[in-house]
């Protein structure tokens, strides 16, 4: 039996390499496991040689210390592995397939499972609907940032790329498909865009990046970008979106200035509850931000895709309100516009073998828009430091060096 | 040429019948036009002498002094008529014609016209999307709680019923496509109602009513009802809703008491920006009250059609968010859930054929639900009165005896 | 063990109920077993003790020797049945659970289940896609009209009812959930039958009658059914259909004097390839007839839903272009008017679940609509004879005895 | 007031340009004119400037003797033009403006028109649903292979380009608008195209190759085009499809070599009812070859656009069958793999504005795929017959110099 190096989250801040388990075929107590999930059989599981895994923003949520995520937690939901091991109830998967996992966890077994809404799952997280691996509050399973992971409900979760050669050398842009892809085509598709939209993206993190080769991808007309930093505009850019700085005002007259019109048939929130305010109040926090500009912006009889997170509870917030998940949003005026909104997480399964196609035909260069970088499993740490210093970059971690190969 | 008996608003709650002038095809300038409307030549429109024109909740926010609206702006936006002129433009409907008068004005040749949203038709109101009879800030249509009401773009706005006696006696059933019913309806099919779903309508007046047997007519299995008023509940008992007393407290337990879950599929806001808190805070105004409410109780996967109006300005609010038509919604909880959110003014047209075509054929008994109740046009004083004070009643006028004959 | 008496075909018009094995976790060899299926284990499957099993058009078209149905195939895909054996993969269905089981055998782990198409299952009949039990060339999954059946994925296909002695006082209603009720309701889904639509259904046997509640469920204002068979049109008479009798001739006059025109929003193909001619011409089989006349009585934009079988072989078939399945069809007549169509069998699992809470909530009578008819196992003979012969009766086999109690 | 020259059919085989009357706000007697459409007002039209006007393969069928069309009607559904003068009726289209006309006329005031359904608008073709402008059958509205041309209801029908300079500059991609982009594009969508699709075309005439173009607009991974014509097949691979030619036998084996499986996720008809046989077979006409072979490949589950027309009768057609328009089809075999379809002219107005946002912002290049090339007015007669000897060319007449210029 290998060992397991794993990334954890260690403490406000701080994030480490250690040492944990080679993973069985029962999910057993550790950090952040839900009590009612200790020692679940999974004999429909399957174990991963894990071949990418990526640091993600919402990641960054419990390394900031934002949430009550304890230390040692493992972290990672983004994952793409080959399967070493076969719990003995899987029928379809194989060993040696290399797979994507969507970051939600699902059983394939529930009412919600069978109307494909994978992301509120009910029978993964004893205390709600919805899961996700090496998260808090989300039921205990073991992050994938680690050299080997243990998946449930193999043969339901798991996406199989049709040829082993071809999945590794398409590589960094198949490790997109385990969240942000799928998480920015989610935030498009329910912004309703399609062929000829034009659409506001807030957020040029590698969700809102996602989202707007999404959009383009849908055939959009035109893509818009907003965001604070430039060099992430910049990355925006590089692959024809248009730019709004927002530190430089309210998107608004910047919109007017590239359509004409001051207002987009889409709107997409690639921000979340972390939002800083626009223009003089960058600096700042202000979580309903995002929201109250979309509204302003997105033309009336339009649509909100709301992929970036928002919670419940969130002790560091600056307000009481926001303390408790409550945001000051202007509804009237999306009222008067008859706006729509889409929230949540996105049901991963619903889009990837799709997103999978685009990518083995050519159709679509996801890395190369995200900027995505592999470094080792060790290099986590400097990793998640400087993708929250705001790098322009999407950070793949390579545990046993498939990418580097 | 007749005279025009109208009724008018005189000031907070002040209603009164005028006189006023006969249409013709222009709309001419008078209380609360648009100057950009002032003018305009209605050579589509055509002249209604009104069968029956109805008192709606949203007249109440006028009235009550809630928003600008000037002094003699004539009310009215629930209109049902009979074709007594008709403009050179106007091709297929005909003198003698009874008709059903969308409350949302559309031209029919705008972009959204042509994408079914006439909820935001571009071309009618100079100063932004969406448009109404009677009512302030909609652009200045002349409204049609009065003896004769000019109706532009005729032959696109109009319902015509196919027979003349058969409309007649099912009168007060088909008064109700002009609003309430197609309102109702679009909360109900925005909430994803549908055969199966268990729904909770939040507000038994009577969109909400409508909101109810909207639910029904969609085959949901379960549709309960909340409100702080015993006579309005008492309503909806009577055509087979469950309901919930919102004074007695929040309603997820007795939800749970009636469902043996603590939540639904659907959830229809049919209050709007001047709901009341719940339980012991019920006799204050709390705008986020019933938006949150739904949020708690509508299950993860779930939808919320939000008929109920919400403003950009709300003078009379009791705080300075409401005021400018913030709320402090618990976003978080509605993201965890996966929740979508439809608002804005139900685009009647998208609905009224269909819903006409159940009344005539029996499938669907909305005058009783609503409780329709026919007065005289000089009676309106008193209709608007009883109807504020919470009387359990759909008020129909009558103006030239259409429906006491 | 107990024993497991089953009704089996015996050779073209011949029914008998046999001795078979009492079923285990794994699929046997034996007559109509698909070879590639023999020796597969069920794990995943559960052994249900059957409470109510019905005798469905579908399979009279095996016994009628219409099919390469080999003697001693057991016949039945319409089951419900009590868990009493759980194989060791199963994990959230348990003992003692009352069930409705789609007669099409789904995996719950390929593409087409993720899609929600658990008609066209990639992993359960080695041919082809697509499978259910008991049934010809569908690989061979043991019928259901016995004591006991083998259910395969049941996590996946198995639908609990929520309270057992609710289900049993509701069993025949509840019993039509497996096929004939999600069957007829997907006819009227995919025929565009919504809130005021006009439908016309052709057949007036137990799918038809379903195909016609279901569009009265989704609101249509008139439903008109028609058949040869004054029986059956009288059975649909009696829950308020409207009726054509098509051996009086051609539908398009008589659905004239129906509607005032002569044509209906949504037509449904409840008769499929074994149609008879309309008028003078009922005597004789005229595969084509149906569909052709659904062309001529759909209206333009309509659509066309066809839940009526059409095989791609048919030895026994009047003509040689029929033999293989080919239909002279007036497809410019269809395309003239933008018609659409809609063929297959009903993905059960997509619709089973709504129209269960419509049986438990009282909104639906589907079991006196079809008029459904519990007889013992042991009278299965004469019930098909008696369905053959064009009872307007359901037959619901009774096994246990459950529905005697 | 000007001349006015136009293209006329004169018999089969036969095309002449000749003089017509200048049109005026009046629909005329004349060759095709429907007598009940003889004298309707046009209050409501505007008369164009033509720009552009193309050939399309329909107006082939004519131009072959095919159908019952006259001598002297005039030819032309593709039209752009610029507005010349302006009915008194006309509210928001102005002179000057440049626009394209949808092929198929709509009133936008019947219900049809309301629901989107332009192409079976019920108020302009007194015969049947839907119309289009200088087409045996249609109504009679005059062709606009002319210099000058009536729109009828043009607030509805025209779409009006942002800019005129833009709009001359992009004008060979702007003028597929007026039918082959939106037609190819419908038969795309209804086949149920989106991003990750495999998709096979039969036909690489103009609409063919607009509807490959419009799969890849759409997301597709894999477009393949299926033809007899190696010329047309080039131009396919010009712009990156995959290609099939189907004078080397059924399209199944060669797509298998392309896909690694037999079967596509989408299939498209633009081939219609003039088809002719697969392999040795291919010299001669089968009108039900390329429906069977869509059956054949296209998976289970998938859907079928049929843009290509067929017809309700077709007196040159090689057997008594296709001569009324019934084609023998397996329907068996698309029934079994839970196949839809949807048939009939694609409704320009729900498609046209998205696809003009996608030229205009240069994510689409239509005019390069089908290989637009302008020529005179009185070069016509030699397109039409380029065009049916098989040239890789969509023909653009350009009667007054604008594409020239």
């Amino acid at each position: 039996m290998s060992g397991n190096r794993a990334v954890a989250y260690k403490g406000p801040g701080k994030v480490e390499v250690i040492d944990i388990d080679y993973p069985t075929f029962e999910l057993k107590d550790g950090p952040g496991v839900n009590p009612a999930n200790v020692g679940r059989a999974v004999h429909h599981g399957v174990i991963l040689k894990t071949v990418t895994t990526n640091i993600c923003g919402s990641d960054q949520h419990m390394v900031r210390g934002r949430t009550s995520a304890p230390a040692d937690l493992v972290l990672g939901h983004e994952i793409t592995g080959e399967v070493v091991e076969v719990g003995r109830d899987v029928e379809f998967i194989k060993k040696g397939d290399i797979c994507s996992v969507p970051f939600n966890i699902a059983c394939g077994r529930c009412r919600n499972c069978k109307e494909r809404k994978t992301g509120i799952c009910l029978n993964v997280n004893p205390d709600r609907p919805g899961s996700a691996y090496g998260y808090v509050d989300m039921g205990g399973w073991v992050g994938g940032q680690a050299e080997y992971v243990l998946v449930p409900y193999a043969d339901w979760n798991l996406l199989k790329f049709p040829d082993r050669d071809q999945a590794l050398e398409k590589i960094l842009d198949l490790t997109m498909l385990s969240d942000i892809f799928p998480t920015g085509y989610h935030g498009a598709v329910s912004a309703g865009v399609g062929v000829g939209s034009t659409v506001y993206i807030a957020g040029a993190g590698p969700v809102g990046l996602a989202a707007a080769v999404s959009a383009q991808l849908l055939g959009a007309a035109v893509v818009i970008v907003g965001d604070l930093n430039e060099g992430r505009l910049a990355q925006a850019r590089s692959f024809g979106c248009e730019t709004v700085d927002v530190s430089k005002g309210d998107p608004r007259d910047q919109v007017e200035q590239l359509l004409g019109v001051p207002e987009v048939d889409c709107g997409v929130d690639a921000v979340g509850f972390e939002a800083r305010g626009h223009g003089s109040g960058s600096a700042t926090e202000a979580p309903a931000t995002v929201l109250n500009s979309l509204m302003d912006i997105t033309a009336a009889g339009g649509a909100l895709g709301i992929p970036g997170l928002y919670v419940t509870s969130d002790p560091g917030a600056g307000d009481d309100a926001a303390k408790v998940g409550s945001l000051s949003l202007s509804l009237g005026t999306g009222w008067a516009k008859s706006l729509s909104f889409t929230t949540g997480q996105c049901p991963v399964m619903k889009y990837n073998r799709s997103l999978m196609m685009a990518i083995l035909h050519d159709r679509v260069s996801i890395a190369k828009a995200v900027n995505a970088k592999s470094i080792g499993l060790e290099e986590a740490p400097r990793g998640y430091e400087e993708f929250d210093a705001g790098a322009a970059t999407k950070y793949v971690l390579d545990p046993h060096g498939y990418v580097a190969a």
